[in-house]
């Protein structure tokens, strides 16, 4: 149970339910998930984690799907079960399939591997890997 | 330094060698980079792992570039810099901007950050979006 | 269900029922909750974790709530469930308000994003930051 | 080295120098370190960041000093060294001695472990402590 | 439950059920848990993790208790409840007594617990300590 | 460098020395490796740490080269480098082939990708394997 409670829509300041309607207004909901109820007790949080997640997740160099797809990859990376479930709806709102998320759990499964491997054997890195990820050749 | 060292391509058996020649054949590139050297201490686990990613990398339902952005998510999750360092160049190949690599980063900051106020907040999963997670309306 | 079971006060051997006479009475409580009951199947666990838990918790250049707020936090970050409830019902029983709270859990998530920004952009220790963390100008 | 370099006071926009201004005013210092050079490439980033940081360290129910351990709590769990040495100087800058570092860390070593202990051995969470952590009896 | 469902032997392809005739002859079981029927919605996953679950855990110069007894470890590091299920499972099935299961849970509590300590002092590696470890005097 | 120096036996106090002089006894060498020096500074830490690894570490259930294996396997999954250093370094002592590590850092890899997989899938936990790691049938 949500340690601090839920702040329903029907009790909310009117602070917190602004919040609520442009959260609603910008996914084009008509509900509000667990998670922003869970941190309406704290409206600060509340505002700040909106808009930050509103300007992130917007359309950018990357589109919706691309961050969706990273949120979700992150969330399974950490276990976080809430996340999981909640950027797994996002992901196929956002035009996701059944294929890209088989393919994209086989992604996270490798990096989470090759990840350990390279600590593992204590890779050093390539000075050309270096130029590479700096964008020289 | 590499805990077995590095198998360096003159120095290879006839089955490590096959390998890199297939690394170096799919990413149409002329070396290879230390990770390989330093797995191919064990033969086994360096044709494995190299089956293993040619297979998940390969584009299928997602693209290579959305793999590449993927799998660098998740190792800036984990704080593994020679990942982060050969994926940030993997992603580049496969037409990373700037500004795309940008917005990755920032969607992963983001979601390392809510992962963990849902933990704080020990928020509940909505049964809305468990359906909307199995594809359910 | 614990693994190897709860051992309960009234078939503890008497070395556990030390332990757990101690634990009640440091924390001036008449229960023991459950994390010391399943590691009692090893009393050499039990044992060793209640005294180092003992001694780091108790007051010193760190007070007893500050400890308790360092705990949730990392137990947040790590998102093990039990912990964050535990941790939480003992900030609160140390003096943590809602407000107290909400201001950790947004330390935490602010925390965890930038974290990983500092992963992703591969940031370089500044020395003078070296200098300031030793505690020199 | 910093994946998409560092931006200097000197070549900054107008933007980012206002921002670098704002955080030399609000800590009282004559310098930017790296992170916000490093993160300042992504102009929206960095503001954002900024003024999340700004807001979840200013003094409120908790302290700065708190804060700031809170912070180093967490990233010593993750291992991020360049947040482990920011912090570690910044909370010194807050006021922490060698004697609270040293008993911070002991309390992280101390989380870390028995988040672990709690893992293997599958603790299921008290009913009393569920009602502790929601704040009631 | 399983994002993607559970594929049942009675409707799994050809495909898919010669790899379970081949993990339950392997394992010298009668039955397929969960993990293998959720992946196996991407036959491509369920046959390269089987092939490479199968050679990695296989007896070597590791026997496979002590495989399942680190495979355990990871899963308890990692909190994946899942995981530290089936292979405390699987680790009593190669011959782990309750009593290597308390001294297993104490080694990893311990690693964590240290793994943080390092973190926290920033202690640097001995040059011995290098050599020693690739195996050099 | 470490954020509270290193105290070198000849400097250190008689508390110190004595801790010192157990692990040099106990571990059967003539010198002191860094994580020692680094904690103590705060003797209470060093000699609960030493006690307890001392404890955890000798043999029992399992023997010393097991839990070597087992504390690599975690360092590895924390991405630790000293504390892969020097537990690559103390397997090795303890007996630990080449071709043990790399079997070890196989199984490491594996755990860390279908770790994943689960939480991806979000796999339920059968039944028959709750009571397989229960030790029932």
């Amino acid at each position: 149970m949500a340690t601090l409670g839920l702040v329903e829509y029907a009790s909310a300041s009117a602070e917190v339910r602004a919040i609520y309607d442009d959260i609603m207004a910008t996914r084009k909901t008509d509900w509000i998930n667990n998670f922003w109820k869970a941190i309406a007790n704290d409206p600060a949080t509340l505002r700040r984690t909106w808009e930050s997640i509103k300007e992130v997740m917007a359309p950018g160099a990357l589109d919706p799907l691309t961050k969706e797809l990273i949120y979700l990859a992150v969330s399974t990376t950490n276990g976080c079960d809430y996340c999981i479930t909640s950027h797994t709806a996002g992901a196929r709102k956002a035009g996701m399939s059944d294929a890209m998320l088989a393919e994209l759990q086989a992604v996270v499964g490798m990096a989470n591997e090759t990840n350990r491997l390279v600590n593992g054997y204590q890779v050093e890195i390539d000075e050309r890997l270096k130029r590479a990820a700096l964008g020289k050749r």
